[in-house]
């Protein structure tokens, strides 16, 4: 039987494992991408391994999320991103480049290739045949060392396109109705491959829009096949040499098929707080609108932005609209600067933001109190815009241009003639602000708020442990590190950002694990809940907590606390938690060797004859993971 | 004997007093102009005297400041300065069309005129032969409801210019040359006018800038003649109805003339952290530039960015320098994107920023630590960049263009041959971003951050007031009424602010203030020095702070105390501040009487019979607004 198309790039790139569902996988990861938000703990975590170089075939480190730069922070952060890409022989893609996904897919992205990124919506390069993953910095910042990347076996889930896009509807409105029928849960454990005679019909930016967005299905990564519309872009983009032609086999198997007929998709929009409360944009008109936001990685190329300009043009944005546009790259930017639709978009009164994130991530403009922003970006949660109280509608671009000239939430086929936009034969190439990687002997420029990266200590093979916490059930990773604007710009400074360490629930938390040096915390169920950020792993382990006792996990950070060195446990018998009271002493033997067997064992509570039996369920790769302190310090080992 | 073209602007525009030297005297204010930073609180004001219509010739509210937009409280802002201009009869200038002192020379500003803004430097458009000064928002708003402005009768101090430009040499190097010799504080009670012929050799954007900075001199203003040049920029803007002939008579005199022969000057910088610290640059050389920054209402006009695109058309930004520019209005920026110039700006590695105020005042960009920034904007004020270690260099727009190639301080004279750029026959003009007056029945917008103005109770003739705080000396505006950015986005929000007033001298103060209903503050020398917040008086009038018994105070916060109906007293006996506690309580009878009379008057200190004597210096216009509750209720009296 024939592969699909997701398995024929995974077989290719298969380190370790088998593709059986379910089975944990490795894959050698070509290429990585690395944003400015997480890229500093990701370089701080690769120059932890004392390597010299990356070793992928292309690492590209790109600034587009602190562009605003409100504080000394930012710019430090660019510094140290700058002189480590160098350092470390990666790519430097300069603030103002544009945005990671957009520019990837311009200058760096190749079908049948795999790409590892720090940002959650990586799978946009998807759209030119990749298999391109987000994943934490330390994932990131392994594979830059030359490290596999590991996950469960995906599913794949076909989506079978047929017929092509009516005037008016956009590949936006494509992504809108898959999340409308699969809902934003639909893509978990799954690969989303596109196929059918629906597909030589979209551009690979239009593919891109629907890649980006199957983030939004939770999906691990969307993929399309390369074809004559990957080579046009590719030679478009002056690098013909890198196509690959790349498709399913016919008689391929998948583990679900959806099928989408183009033809019968109407223009959509995704009501707030959810990309998946998708609704035709008819159902919504007369509603008034206060703010267009066109740009993002979903939604700010070329195509998209002339079909913007084409509706624009000549009129002009209704006095009670801020229209902003962040077209996605520079090349994008000055493609439009030089053929004239600039002046059109200024003259029809849009704002113009640098290429960068922008207001997607909720940094800069914020919509008025109560306000309804239509924007074409990927996200809608309640408050990510920075006003707790706005209401954020998501479209595609000819939707959003028509609410600003009107007003109100517009059926764009209301307008007449529709945008026709040529494909370039050839984008505007320039690359000099990507600058090429430099000499390895390039001093790495350290702010005061960039601090060394802390790394674990080997596991003991006997422990003697304090109860510095006793939780319940469902402690999240905001209990155990808080986010928000005092903290989150101390994300490269482990030192600092550890003082906030569980501080909602003890504000003395981080003095005493200091003097305790080394402790253990025993807790309830669902342990460590919520948001996947890693710091909530590092911080804790740089203030010492050896071990987490809990009577059970959440799957994202059991997996964190592996990964930096802290062994998580889990009771055989869920009541002995009763037994346990801050301040008691745990002791654990011999767990070099407990942590390569399956069995339960062991531990003994103060001086207690009655032991608490416990249980780690550790794979044997984990197992090493925390013999070794943490994966850092494997890599390390490794490589 | 004949007049200076200072006086021929005042005479004629003379309500009250004579223009004898520190005469307190009325003038006429033809037009307003607002930023969204104080505007607010000025149309606040005016909305609080319940008048329908601005009475100026013209009045326009800009938004230019925060429109990085990084919380509700901007767009609020901008929605509630929107339907009070509509309402109240001002023109709007929406976010994104530019720098207000930029956009009010192009659009609004007329030869002879008087403006008065919220802004300090409002003096810019004394380039175009208006006398243009910055004031406070409570003075700006009795402005707007045709209310006079009163100040004390300049000295002038006139700058004989004669010769003209080197090749590479700059307005900003004038303006720069004249901090050298006169300091920060060589302009203060003064109005600078420029003459002589050295005068006809610069343009009109050239003279803004010039004027512009005229502010870092302490001067009240700065006013060139309105000559050909003023005429060849009006006709370019389409205005020529605007131009009337206007200078000084030949037998004119001045109180003092500095002599300034163009012909001499050389590249010069100011450098950290103070605009008159000017050196040549060649004093310079070598040191390193991390960041470069082009724009403000100092160095972004068309003429501006014209000489930078031909400085860097064809070159490369070097790979450790940030270049930003931030064009000054829309205008500029839409002349040069449809004369290919922005193309050259991008390919050469240029950011661009939004056409706004931006890094200069610290809206972003904030530099690298101990970073270098070469910017071209007015003030070098240490932290001001929002990188506390930062230097700050200011210089002209071919210097900064230069240390962008280089990357070092660079002398632009050793890059060959120097740009000319060809004045405009015809600017770009399309005000479709400004909006014209509109209907007095528009509801203003409100968000939940835009409180009513609170108004202060007429002075009783008898008051009883606890004494909330004994002080020392030397008490600021900062320990009064605190800012940075916790506080600062509740300026228009009187009774949240007030929560900080003294917050930092005692955090009961607001609580115990509400407990007491009416209190007084009693202190020793300068009470008040520092900025010129109003605030320092609103907020504490808000929490029932009636009276300031002081040594001595600072002259703008007494101002700003009678303002806003808080009595300023001194003391006859200065040791009688030894006789009180906080707690005491102090009596004080026929008010009414007291504050006509320049005579000392007694008040009692709880039930003793030693009387404490003090004096007020009201004059009987400040009396009046005393009586009245403030100047609001003053002006609501009388027009």
């Amino acid at each position: 039987m024939g592969q699909n198309l997701t398995q024929k790039i995974l077989t290719s790139h298969l380190v370790s494992g088998d593709l059986k569902k379910g089975n944990e996988i490795a894959l050698k990861i070509d290429q990585t991408l690395t944003q400015d938000a997480t890229g500093t703990m990701a370089y701080l975590q690769f120059e932890a391994m004392n390597l010299s170089r990356v070793r992928t075939e292309c690492s590209v480190s790109y600034i587009d999320h602190n562009t605003l730069q409100t504080g000394f922070e930012n710019a430090d952060d660019h510094a140290f991103l700058q002189s480590a890409a160098a350092r470390f022989g990666a790519y430097f893609s300069r603030p103002g480049n544009g945005i990671c996904h957009q520019v990837h897919l311009e200058r760096f992205a190749k079908p049948g290739k795999t790409l590892l990124g720090s940002d959650s919506h990586t799978p946009t390069a998807g759209g030119m045949g990749m298999l391109a993953m987000g994943a934490g910095g330390l994932d990131v910042a392994v594979a830059m060392g030359g490290g596999a990347f590991y996950l469960p076996s995906p599913k794949v889930l076909r989506v079978w396109l047929t017929g092509q896009l009516s005037d008016w509807v956009s590949a936006k409105d494509i992504i809108l109705e898959i999340l409308r029928v699969l809902s934003v849960k639909g893509g978990v454990g799954k690969i989303i491959e596109y196929a059918g005679p629906g597909v030589e019909t979209l551009t690979v930016p239009q593919r891109a829009t629907i890649t980006n967005m199957g983030a939004e299905l939770g999906a691990s990564s969307s993929v399309f096949p390369s074809d004559e519309q990957t080579l046009l872009f590719l030679k478009a983009q002056g690098r013909a040499e890198d196509f690959v032609s790349l498709s399913a086999d016919e008689d391929a198997s998948y583990d679900e098929t959806i099928n989408l007929d183009l033809s019968l998709l109407v223009p959509l929009v995704a009501q707030p707080h959810s990309p998946d409360k998708v609704v035709p944009v008819t159902d919504l008109a007369t509603l008034a609108v206060q703010q267009v936001a066109i740009g993002s990685c979903t939604n700010s190329s070329y195509q998209d932005l002339m079909s913007v300009r084409q509706i624009l043009k000549g009129k002009h944005v209704h006095p009670n609209v801020s229209l902003v546009i962040s077209p996605g790259s520079r090349q994008v930017l000055s493609m439009l600067a030089s053929n004239g639709a600039l002046t059109d978009l200024l003259d029809s009164g849009a704002r113009l933001l640098e290429s960068s994130c922008g207001p997607c991530i909720g940094m800069g403009q914020s919509p008025v109190s109560k306000g309804v922003s239509v924007r074409t970006f990927n996200r809608n949660f309640e408050g990510r815009s920075g006003t707790q109280d706005a209401s954020i509608y998501l479209a595609g671009p000819e939707i959003a241009a028509a609410c600003a000239l009107t007003g109100y939430l517009t059926d764009p086929r209301t307008l007449g003639i529709p945008p026709v936009v040529d494909f370039p034969d050839l984008f505007r190439i320039d690359d000099s602000m990507i600058l090429p990687p430099g000499d390895p002997d390039t001093p790495i420029r350290r702010g005061p708020n960039i601090q060394p990266l802390p790394l674990a200590p080997a596991l003991d093979n006997t422990l003697s442990l304090p109860i510095i916490l006793k939780l319940g059930d469902n402690v999240t990773t905001d209990d155990i590190m808080p986010a928000g604007s005092k903290i989150l710009p101390l994300r490269s400074n482990i030192p600092a950002i550890s003082e906030y360490v569980f501080n909602k629930v003890d504000a003395q938390f981080a003095s005493k694990a200091k003097v305790l040096k080394q402790s253990i915390i025993v807790a309830g169920h669902n342990y460590g809940q919520g948001s996947s950020r890693e710091h909530a792993a590092l911080a804790p382990m740089y203030l010492g907590l050896r071990v987490v006792l809990a009577q059970s996990f959440a799957r994202i950070h059991r997996a964190n606390l592996i990964n930096f060195g802290i062994l998580p446990l889990t009771f055989v018998n869920e009541e002995d938690l009763t037994r346990m009271q801050p301040g008691d002493i745990l002791h654990l033997l011999d767990m070099h060797q407990a942590v390569h067997s399956p069995a339960p064992f062991a531990i003994t509570l103060n001086d207690s004859s009655d032991p608490v039996w416990v249980k780690h369920g550790l794979t044997e790769r984990q197992a090493k993971i925390l013999l070794a302190g943490g994966l850092l310090n494997a890599t390390k080992a490794s490589i």
